[in-house]
């Protein structure tokens, strides 16, 4: 780590406000202008949450590792990229700054700051879907992050893009915008009380990411 | 091939477990949303098709060639890129791990996992469709695996995105996630009576295409 | 600069020419096919704008930059990334440039050449967007171009794409543009009345930007 | 020019067959699904003929320059980058290759193979968007194919992206596949009595391309 703990720390904040402001800020454009037509709103979302992916890794993964993802976070210390004392401080930035992402959208968008979603999501499909979704997604950074660190930003995004349609959940894949998107009554909102089992898919995903991500990808020695 | 065969085959399953598992998923996804418009439906496969190729090949190209693909594996080994000896086994690897990724994909949406699709996909135009679709894949691949090889997981993506769209079947090329389809009732099966014939035009297609890309692209000595 | 101020400025009118048409004629045409559905409308919009925007910076950005935005030229002189007296020649063909090209895109569209656009863009969400818009803007350009300059095509076309979804105001975030776009009376305009809050909401943005891009990715000495 | 001439009309006719058979099928397919959406089936169009764009430049480009357009062609003989000689066999690889597309997504999409298109376009505003269409296009080879000869894929691609949005004829700029789409009588299509003003027009802006691409791009000495 070149950078800081302070920079690192505003780095995933500011990056996870622009995130997060995109997921949410997104949905609602989407869902307000689409006329009912749920693909075409996600469509919409998928876009914008694909782009800024692209544009934040590239600007801020040599910063700070460019994670704003607990799960993220927990696994790079797991495999000894970041040390343990800076995992409480990082998922402390990543909800700070993309809470007030939420903000922003909401405030852009004319809408009440303070929400709740009531937009229920639960069950064993969507629980699978989150599994599967973060399962991917630890899979495609261990997958590339050492070996072609060029093509980290465009390969987070598009797997991204490809999560947001192939899973029933629409890929959360991120404990802080799970939390953060129950504070959204939006297209892109979770109901307070789905949001544990949604936390709890997510890390057992990312567990199994690192597994497999560890037996396909490590230099044997 | 630096990697071991063990892992070889399970880079195939996984990306084939992925691979499959996001054609059929967003293809059900794409369907449940569209309200009917197929054309969107077809956007949302597509985007998330294309998507997901350009992660596996960068993340899983250099491990195991990712291929998710019988014709693949074989124009590959008649190349003298892959020992003829690791074909059936890879074909294995494809179909298990493509098995798997059907199965996850409905288990997602809340779908019986065991199916059979009625969709009916037959007839001159459909087989042409076949053929050509998987040339072009097999000409894509040659073409850039040698001479441009950062080049080959953005061109074999974008290539399916576009045969997604110029071809009158949608452009399944790949044997593997025929037969994988074939145990899908969505948007993205085919009924199995239709399945023998696409598997005969995809291997022809193929060796017309490995033709063709020889006379292209190979070195003359 | 190893251009002359003659070739950059020809460069900087010739691509707002391009841009501005683009983004005026591809939203004049994604009106007329949408059948009235926004949403649909902003697709096309969108995909027109990121896909210039990357091969304009490509090819524009060594001989000038590639700016076609007064607030990334005012954010540029204040990094003495250029000289202050090249300011006010670059935004004069910015505007030159830019008018024309919106000119060239009502005549292929067959509409009069002299417009004003009865669309009201105003309120606080609007404002607050287009701040958020030029704020994320800044931050790309300075987040990539000395760290990774050949992202900087595709982290500004994509961070574009992003923004035209996630703010309320579709993103302007340039005040070139905003004039221009005040003289076309389409889904892309604006009403007169409301451009110099726009303009102001922009370069408040930007030098937000300009401070958080300094104390995020500058060396530090 | 390392490669033979037999080789590189080979590859000429190769990849005008796949991109003209794209645009063409493509067009068909995108008509056929959207619902009467004419912005709809655009998006199809446009998505799946950037996307072998790129896939033909990244392949071809090596091997002939992937032109697949007399327009490109006379501009590199006029650059002394092609021989005069070799133009009309170029043109007439690029007229056969395209018209065998145009059949083989005819017999796809079990149509009659040989058709006449009565789509009308004409007009000064088809006409200037022609003209400029064609402009861009040259303007976008020039300005990439010697100072960043990696990003020529990429910008050629997205240009025309974009331009099937900007221009109101969507960007035909090819007199080549303008032939080829008056044999078509779909959405992509074209009158035959239209044809040689889209000629006319496409050369007028090709020319204006390379001078300003010249006054842009090149070295002084």
């Amino acid at each position: 780590m070149a950078e800081t703990l302070g920079r690192r720390l505003a780095a995933e904040a500011v990056g996870s406000f622009i995130l997060f402001g995109t997921v949410i800020g997104s949905g609602i454009m989407a869902e307000a202008l689409s006329g009912g037509n749920v693909a075409i709103a996600l469509l919409g979302n998928t876009l914008a949450t694909g782009a800024i992916l692209f544009v934040l890794i590239a600007m801020i993964g040599p910063v700070s590792g460019a994670h704003f993802n607990p799960a993220v976070t927990v696994v790079m210390a797991q495999r000894r990229e970041l040390p343990w004392r800076d995992v409480l401080p990082y998922v402390a930035a990543q909800l700070a700054g993309g809470l007030l992402g939420a903000f922003a959208a909401q405030l852009m968008f004319d809408l009440p700051i303070l929400q709740a979603s009531v937009k229920a999501r639960s069950g064993i499909g969507q629980w699978t879907g989150e599994m599967v979704a973060t399962f991917g997604l630890i899979l495609t950074i261990i997958g590339t992050v050492r070996h072609r660190p060029n093509a980290v930003p465009a390969s987070v995004a598009l797997y991204i893009t490809a999560a947001y349609w192939f899973t029933s959940s629409t890929s959360f894949a991120n404990p802080a915008i799970t939390i953060v998107r129950s504070l959204s009554n939006s297209f892109a909102g979770i109901a307070p009380a789905n949001v544990p089992m949604f936390i709890f898919a997510q890390f057992a995903g990312a567990a199994v990411g690192a597994l497999v991500g560890r037996s396909l990808f490590e230099k044997s020695e």
